[in-house]
């Protein structure tokens, strides 16, 4: 015990980076937000979840930095500096208290999209090299899978979240899981290092606190590393534009974007900094997601984060109404359309339009609303809010590139398009909220900074008032008789036709043009039983109408789901591939018939 | 012309600090908020402001970008780096074209208190060095006077505000003048320098960005270094705080916070990030200042920050309504009443209560009001929030440490006082919204970071709840038969008399206890008329009612007015030399009636 005492001593004693010969700076660290809301309002809730048995919990700021506090003890006393600690979980309690538990450790967080199958676990955890996992139950089994492959042994801790305890028998069985989360916190009932003694201030603030994954809709996920100063400086650009410290009777923020998502955006970090209230979300339930915004003054959401896809079933959802209070709502993912803003200011729900990447901590731009819009339609605004605008706050600004075959290394080989509307290039980002780089991967993050500049792989245009806007993400920009056709513009269009809930427009193989687009729509359920080629014709005459003819698709494919990733994002990939293997088989058909 | 362009273009062609290196840093830099909000919104309003001619001008942040940059052109092509700029000017769009201008230079801004003596005008003169200063008319006149006992000569342009060109011959005469403000702009109607090349992000963040003067009531004063970093962090507290981006109508900022003092506490980086608008307001006009709070939706003001004693001139002015949108109000400078928070809600101006010095760019900590104490009454809540509370977002945790007779250069003399409400301390601070020292005065600025904190010389006490709150300002504690007695306290009882309109107590010399408080108090008009020595029965017998008898005051003068500083606060020092000067007269008086 006396030596882990002294270790535990030894592992707290480091002296802050620069307060003797720089006493006027010290290290940004979002962390350190967590003990600054215990120390000026212990009492004020921080976490409101329901748990596996329906029960609802709830902690103070006081409980959380405690019960944070707890892991980093345990945490400190066992893993030496640099050691990675995962966190599988959806937005539950554990989460963050492991968010701010690694942090306080000194140790860095890695946190994993549960929805990967079992290999692309075993990817994830051979790349963020971590040694322990926190674990919610409901992932065990598939972490349990995944592990099974892995050279080195990672240390399980489970969360059970009032789950039934004998369900941890077998895993325990195994070795590999030897404590719960709660029973590490009831291990330290009486330990009492202070909260001023942990790493929530004294870190280097270009030391990685976290590695983020990249969505890996295409070949291994990469491990993005985030710095203290990064994620600090995001918390700041996002509580002013999502104005999380503007509501009179607090912040109280609904956890529908995952944690686990690009750092859930820097949020649990910018909610705690105005001792906001984290509601917690195992999934988007939209009946549950309701109950919260409509749960009276005083009580109700006041503000969320989600895709355009996730705003349209909240918005479509039997229980919608207009809230009476704005809710504040960050809007990003994917480009989303000036009809979905519509219909998200008529329910209060205020939309804040962000765009960003893994590798911009979230949110690095916004499509901001001008005063100088005011006499034109509310159309006309949506439309130009549904850009990706300027940068943040606390970013550079954002710039678009002429397309290089090659990357190079000279930052002047970087020529900015011609702001006109119709210059296509490549948006690229610089400075504090850009990830440091790709963990143990120099290759891939010395490409992607090519100049010094971070290439996002979006395409986007430069419109004559400055703002730019993305005309596609990477590949889903369609090449159709050397023209170039917006999936997004085109989207846009048809999702202004009442009928259509939602759309997905990918090139798809064409002999004559090369590719031509087509359409996955989903339907609204009152459309649902008309005559489908009826509403087709009616759909395809409105896109004549607004389009070029080379951009009007001609296929249209109703569906009842579009595929989606863990953000809400559709896969485009996924039918573009589907559609790829479908026409090689027509070729073969039509071939082998012809032979 | 030739060698001056090329110098211009060596002057901005320093490449960026970390971007080949360190990409995913940028150095922080609060002047590039005006180059961004330019670029998003060139036509928002910048601007408001009513020249000496009551000609209403206003500038959009596209013309202020210009202004600002043809200014930084100017400097550039004559100055060397490390050049240090005067501005010596009132609230006027000038003193902001002029900060952003020096900024885009890449030189150093010194702005001056234009309340002082000439003799003191010729210290911060030469204090700071300064090349060149940028003077209103107003004070062209005490500024020439200050400068005929300089050494080194002074090159000044003045800024005319429409008043009578004319007015400048005899200066221009003396070779002293060669340009109006307006001349520079003009003189580089053709340049086009891009705004991207100006020294907005490419400064090491640590460099020194602006000098600011301490008031120096005792004396001489000193001049405070603020770096970009500072600035910067500084700004982005201010906006949380103020909820500056929380207006959905846009921010509408008045100006009565001079600009000079403590770097206008940041707003004028602050306000332009959000890209608000700056009223100007060359001084505090109550009449002019209700017009401009009751203009109606979209144009009334939204934020301001003011001194107690400003706001209690406000809210007691003839034109005093309650405002229908809510008005954030920041107050600082001296200890506020809760009974001036109570009016004020009343009006609808919200107040938010900080506390800070100019060695901490104003606002370093906040009396945050709490959800916690709803139950409370509102009397008991105001009081609680007219504390100095916690440290700012961007800030470190504030200190309260007990008191040495000299300070230690060692971190472990500096003792935290039990959080007891009782325990009397000194407030000390560290980290980023710190100065970085007095500029040139390495004595001063190693004294002050004695221990590497920042010594505040303000005493005070941490309650149970871990709120600081002050009990005087340095020197104002009253010592009276060994017992402290905070003066604010006595003041906080004297102000919620019903005839108070504001209230000063000081300790003036007593024979048998050392000191005793005497109050000096200004009533309300409606009670100037009433036979004086009842009110004053009627004010001491509320103190004796809320005070321990040895706090009552048993003197008080009623006065028309209080000597005050530039931002308001009570200079207490005068009232209480003067009492000194009269006692030992007195004194003197007596040993002669007695020799």
């Amino acid at each position: 015990m006396a030596h882990r005492l002294a270790a535990l001593v030894a592992h707290f004693s480091a002296p802050p980076t620069s307060a003797q010969d720089k006493p006027h700076i010290h290290d940004l660290n979002p962390a350190y937000f967590l003990p600054r809301a215990a120390l000026i309002e212990p009492s004020a809730p921080a976490i409101l979840h329901r748990d596996r048995s329906g029960a609802t919990i709830t902690r103070s700021y006081r409980e959380l930095a405690d019960r944070a506090r707890k892991i980093s003890v345990f945490l400190a006393k066992r893993y030496p500096p640099g050691t990675k600690i995962g966190i599988f979980a959806s937005n539950t309690p554990m989460f963050l208290e492991c968010l701010y538990g690694i942090a306080g450790s000194g140790l860095i967080q890695a946190s994993f999209n549960y929805r990967l199958s079992a290999t692309e676990i075993r990817d994830v955890l051979e790349i963020s090299g971590v040694s322990v996992v926190f674990v919610d139950y409901e992932f065990l089994e598939i972490l349990d899978t995944a592990m099974n492959s892995l050279k080195t042994p990672i240390e399980v801790i489970v969360d059970l979240d009032s789950a039934d305890p004998t369900y941890l028998r077998k895993f325990r069985a195994s070795g590999r899981t030897n404590a719960t989360h709660n029973e590490i916190i009831q291990s330290l009932a009486n330990d009492e290092t202070p909260l001023d003694s942990l790493h929530y201030e004294d870190q280097d603030e270009d030391n990685v606190l976290a590695l983020a994954f990249t969505s890996g809709t295409t070949g291994k996920p990469k491990a993005v590393e985030y710095t203290h100063r990064g994620m600090y400086l995001a918390a700041m650009a996002n509580i002013i534009e999502a104005e999380l410290n503007g509501s009179s009777t607090g912040c109280r923020y609904l956890w529908t974007l995952p944690m686990f998502h690009a750092g859930g955006w820097s949020f649990p970090y910018a909610v705690t900094a105005v001792r906001g209230l984290h509601i917690c979300l195992r999934r988007i339930d939209y009946g549950l997601v309701w109950q919260y915004l409509s749960a009276g003054p005083g009580k109700a959401v006041t503000h969320y984060n989600a895709a355009p896809t996730v705003n349209i079933q909240i918005c479509e959802h039997p229980s919608a109404r207009k809230v009476p209070e704005p809710v504040m709502v960050t809007v990003a993912a994917s480009p989303p359309s000036p009809a979905l803003f519509q219909k998200m200011v008529s329910l209060n729900l205020r939309p804040i339009h962000v765009y960003g990447l893994t590798e911009t901590y979230g949110p690095i731009s916004r499509g901001y609303i001008l005063s100088e819009w005011a006499l034109e339609s509310e159309e006309q605004r949506f439309r130009k809010m549904a850009r990706q605008g300027h940068g943040f706050l606390t970013s550079r600004r954002v710039r678009v590139v002429k397309q290089k075959e090659e990357y190079s290394n000279d930052p002047t080989s970087l020529i900015d398009v011609i702001p006109n509307g119709s210059e296509i290039g490549e948006i690229i980002f610089q400075g504090n909220i850009c990830m440091k780089g790709y963990h143990n991967d120099k290759d891939a993050t010395s490409k992607v900074w090519a100049g010094g500049w971070l290439h996002s792989g979006d395409l986007a245009v430069v419109h004559p008032d400055g703002a730019i806007e993305i005309l596609d993400r990477g590949k889903d920009i369609i090449i159709s008789g050397g023209e170039n056709i917006s999936s997004v513009a085109v989207e846009n269009v048809l999702q202004s036709h009442p009928a259509v809930l939602e759309a997905a427009v990918v090139g798809v193989p064409d002999e004559k043009y090369g590719e031509r687009p087509k359409a996955f729509i989903i339907l609204r359920s009152d459309w649902k039983n008309g005559d489908s080629q009826t509403v087709k014709d009616s759909i395809i005459s409105l896109a004549r109408s607004r389009l070029g003819s080379f951009q009007v698709p001609r296929d249209i494919k109703f569906e009842n789901e579009l595929p989606k990733t863990s953000t809400g994002k559709i896969k485009k990939k996924e039918l573009r591939d589907a559609e790829r293997v479908k026409s090689s088989a027509q070729k073969l058909t039509v071939r082998t018939a012809g032979a």
